[in-house]
């Protein structure tokens, strides 16, 4: 199962006690952090987000209430003694501004950072059990999206028909690949009769910051929960335009073509002290929307 | 007067709410901001500190805790529609990692930020009513700590005996500066019977992260007012000069040889859930020893 965990959800002053972009996801026992910005060390502390178990960060962009701190949770992991490496994906200048931080402060960090520059829609992660993408979107400087998709074995074993058909256990791993089972006496035992296939795992994807764009639908079609950003209220529509951001109905509108399950709303512009008006827009278009609130965790299927 | 209001306490990791160091000298309508650890902004907004009033920021040392707050400040107050110039007082290497993360957001502040390098003991800003200087500290990179002195004007006005005197209001600016008065009969009045001597204005010195160092003492004789370091207790001693921090005992000897009125613990280590027994121990050197607690206000005079 993923899970998702918001650490800030404001755009970029903070504001009403909400934080600058940042959220977790959770997927056997990793903790994979996207977007970082001033204060996550502390929400992370806050809502007890094991700091220990994170091993990729993920930077969407260089605006600094999705990134500024980055240093500050790199140096304080490195303090407490952190051994694991770590993977950061982001666009490439942040390397410089990283190694010139951690010079002045005369800092070799604990562990090993492993820095690779996006540039483009890519895999950047495939495991056995999860694969993370990364897409661009529409915003003032090269911006990227996140997709978070998690492997299924691709059959699910049925043991006691398998049991009942003779098959040894040794043999169940082939089984969930695909293959057919051939007794001694060549008999063939078709999968389908020990297995059925897995439906697909459980897809997220953090859409970052971006103008209302379609080119977005094809990273994000039928995923389960999708991550938009809603700056502002429909009313300033034109000025989310000029900005490179979005609004509710924006949002909602792309969820709904891209017949995602459900959506979250996130990155409040600091004029907004009250967020229900979001909701109650969004879901005249989209109906199963939610805020995203600092704290909470979103199972994801 | 100088008021102090304390933003964070903590030395390197946040922990057990408390936060990297950051404090900030209230005179005349002005703040100054001391260090700027991660989370200002956030502290600035939570205790009601107008962050409209920062007109000067100095910044001891380029370690992580005492700056990593500083472009996310400068940044909001930016989107926040700041227009004052503001003057920044730092290590020179500060400038190109301030420079470097605007470009690559490709942001132009919305005021005029002056960046002055400091490099040795040296008066940083002088007005009719403030005099604030830096000097150096023993710690591990160049760190410098800086005192803050309101300038009275030189004598009091008695304006009972002044008028009682017959001297015309038009030269009570001449009698404050020290001047007698000739009446048209040419009989002099003394200076000394209309004003009195003034004391000398509150003095405030914030000792920056240091080893125990007696150099520090010609720079904060007398004060009202100090803060200094504490990163450890006294048992971590040998810790604490290895890593080039203080005890709470060298923090109170350095208080009583300097002879200053009040001393202030700060940076406290994150090993430490509980900070009571810091004040226990500088108090059996220094009686007049407060913990420097977040949040809290403390009158200079």
């Amino acid at each position: 199962m993923l899970a998702l965990t918001i650490l800030g959800n404001n755009s970029a002053v903070p504001a009403f006690d909400r934080h600058p972009t940042s959220q977790v996801i959770t997927h056997n026992g990793n903790n994979y952090l996207i977007d970082c910005g001033e204060g996550t060390q502390i929400q992370l502390l806050r809502y007890k987000v094991k700091r220990s178990k994170i091993s990729h960060i993920f930077i969407s962009h260089l605006h600094g209430d999705h990134y500024f701190g980055l240093i500050g949770l790199l140096n304080s992991l490195s303090l407490l003694g952190h051994t694991q490496p770590i993977t950061l994906f982001a666009p490439s200048p942040l390397k410089e501004i990283i190694d010139i931080q951690l010079k002045v402060s005369d800092t070799t960090l604990n562990f090993e950072l492993h820095f690779r520059p996006i540039e483009s829609a890519a895999t950047l992660v495939e495991t056995a059990s999860i694969r993370i993408n990364c897409f661009p979107t529409d915003h003032r400087i090269p911006c990227f999206g996140f997709s978070f998709e998690e492997k299924r074995i691709p059959r699910k074993l049925l043991p006691e028909k398998a049991k009942a058909a003779g098959i040894p256990a040794a043999y169940y791993e082939r089984l969930v690949m695909g293959e057919d089972y051939q007794t001694k006496s060549g008999e063939i035992i078709s999968v389908d009769s020990v297995t059925e296939p897995t439906p697909p795992g459980p897809k997220y994807a953090y859409c970052a910051d971006t103008r209302y764009n379609e080119s977005i639908l094809e990273h994000i079609k039928g995923f389960d929960l999708i991550y938009h950003e809603s700056t502002y209220l429909h009313a300033l529509a034109e000025r989310a335009q000029e900005r490179f951001h979005s609004t509710s109905i924006q949002a909602a509108t792309l969820a709904e073509k891209a017949g995602v399950k459900k959506l979250l709303l996130g990155h409040f512009s600091s004029k907004y002290a009250s967020l229900e008006e979001f909701q109650k827009e969004a879901r005249t278009v989209f109906p199963n929307t939610e805020l995203a609130l600092e704290g909470l965790c979103y199972p994801i299927r």
